[in-house]
């Protein structure tokens, strides 16, 4: 049974369009020339209900933990390098890092459940559900409660940042096993074969990834009991395959979107919470924006199941947020186009004869 | 015959490659994972020749110029909106006025050729060669004498802003008529169908578009003598078929990359003024990145042609430079990553098992 308070996420309104789209199709440029940047338009000003758009406070929300299923093999970096990529996010160094200070993004941390302790930092929430999943080659990766924890937590964390005056969100991820998580949420969500949606992570030989593969067969085999009511009960097949970032995420997403907040989606990870997230409430997708295709195999499969274009395709597979961080600009350039350019009456510039 | 001083761009030196991918490929994501950043960094550190490079005061130029041919009914706009953008250039509200603001890109704004005067302005550099070229469907569009200034006074605008400090520069162009005499241009140097080249511009019916087709199928009849050597005579070409503001352009970009300036490049027209300069001085592809793929139809083969991969495909079809000034926060952040991501070492994060 889906818990109904999951879905508190208000269909969005198209009482607007109308003004929305006069406001666009006015500015000096030929009709359309912008492309998708006048849909992303159309859409934020569904999403803020007005005409004049503001983008305030961008965050990007990174959450890590650790997985059970590391331990059989499936990445091709020590689960070791969840906790110090951790650090490295805490002392500025990784790719978000250097993403979110350009574009002038803040940045949170969120440790859900990493296989370590970590000291006091002002963007480190400490959040850890328990030092890393269960490995669900033998058992669940997470009790239902963890997993309705993480669900909460997550929600929790977005309304602070929501509380602070953000009005668009991105989340990230780190954890060492996570894509084959993500794969198997995939799998069962999407009904895609296996073959699309298992890749190669963070760089797995062609061995390597068939034993990735044969790994999820035999867990897929082991939990089918979970995969006979998908559709109704979701959270099952999350706290049997996820991750604890991965649920955190599906809630924070989830309180995102029922804040009216802009969600920028990111690549493979965040886009498995994403499948969850829109399982339990398909309102959803109205607040997401789909800021890459990640080159991560499956990524576009899961996509097209969204009906999503996503706004770049960079051959990006790092995760952390930074497909978010990358795709901000255009985002911030969609909202700046619909306040600040001139109409054909303001400028004085002749319409179509 | 070619005029050898126009080709002063110097071939880029590999000689940092090493350098450059081992700085790349030790910084803490797996290898390869940040896709057309990378090569992005990697083309940049060739270009800048060091393992840190910088991008320092970004510029944006835009050439303006009125086309004989548009009074054959080429355009869906009207004559009179070329200066009447420009003047919305001016005052701040065209859609390259916003998108340069947003990313702090200096945009300097050049009247090459257009039918009409202006005041002054901090901004504009009046540079007109003629009030509009003569339309190419009976004459040449320009003298050689007229081609020849417009190539020089392009490189002496980009001097002046290389002088000022800045190391990367996007060119961008205004002029109703201007994708007739691009087509021209393709056609000609790519030797792609006609039906392949011509495209809608600013959102020609299908009845408009095979007019346009016609007029430039008898245009290329007239002047089928420039047609018998391209390559000895790119000049004959361009001022045949060119524009001032395409002309300029081509200057602009043969001394923004003989200055050793990162070329951005935009649509459709700026990659016919592209197409001139590389059959001018073919070294200069190292210094270009393509920022985008337009919509106009033409631009995705006239890309192949550079076997050129754009950073971004966002259906825009604006022109001004809008292109350059969306991927610049990408380009940033390839040097951004380089110069400041942590490295497995320095992060103390574990490289691959």
């Amino acid at each position: 049974m889906i818990d109904i308070n999951l879905c508190s996420v208000k269909p969005i309104s198209h009482t607007l369009d109308g003004a929305l789209l006069f406001a666009i199709n006015n500015k000096t440029k030929p009709l359309g020339s912008l492309g998708q940047l006048e849909h992303l338009a159309l859409r934020i000003g569904r999403i803020q209900q007005t005409t004049s758009p503001k983008l305030q406070k961008p965050h990007i929300c990174v959450f890590a933990s650790d997985h059970g299923i590391a331990s059989e093999g499936v990445s091709t970096y020590p689960r070791e390098v969840t906790p110090q990529m951790v650090v490295n996010f805490l002392n500025g160094g990784a790719g978000i890092n250097v993403l979110a200070r350009q574009n002038s993004i803040a940045l949170t941390i969120v440790d859900a459940g990493v296989n370590a302790e970590f000291g006091n930092y002002p963007i480190l929430i400490k959040a850890k559900i328990r030092r890393g999943t269960r490995n669900f080659l033998h058992e669940p990766a997470m009790t239902l409660d963890e997993c309705r924890t993480a669900l909460a937590k997550g929600g929790e964390i977005v309304q602070g940042i929501h509380a602070e005056g953000s009005t668009v969100i991105g989340f990230g991820e780190m954890g060492i096993g996570n894509t084959t998580s993500a794969a198997a949420l995939m799998h069962i969500f999407t009904q895609e074969p296996l073959e699309t949606c298992v890749g190669r992570g963070t760089g797995l030989n062609d061995t390597q990834l068939l034993h990735k593969r044969n790994i999820l067969t035999q867990a897929l085999e082991r939990h089918r009991s979970v995969l006979a009511n998908v559709i109704k009960h979701p959270l099952d097949v999350l706290s049997t395959f996820g991750g604890y970032e991965i649920a955190m995420m599906c809630g924070a997403m989830l309180e995102a979107a029922s804040l009216g907040m802009i969600v920028l989606v990111d690549g493979f990870i965040a886009s498995s919470a994403l499948l969850v997230a829109y399982a339990l409430c398909p309102a959803i997708l109205d607040y997401c924006i789909f800021s890459h295709e990640s080159d991560e195999h499956g990524h576009a499969a899961m996509l097209r199941f969204f009906g999503a274009t996503p706004l770049l395709r960079l051959s990006l597979r790092l995760g952390e947020g930074t497909g978010c961080a990358l795709a901000y600009p255009i985002v911030q350039a969609s909202v700046s186009f619909l306040n600040e350019m001139a109409t054909f009456e303001s400028a004085g510039v002749s319409d179509k004869r």
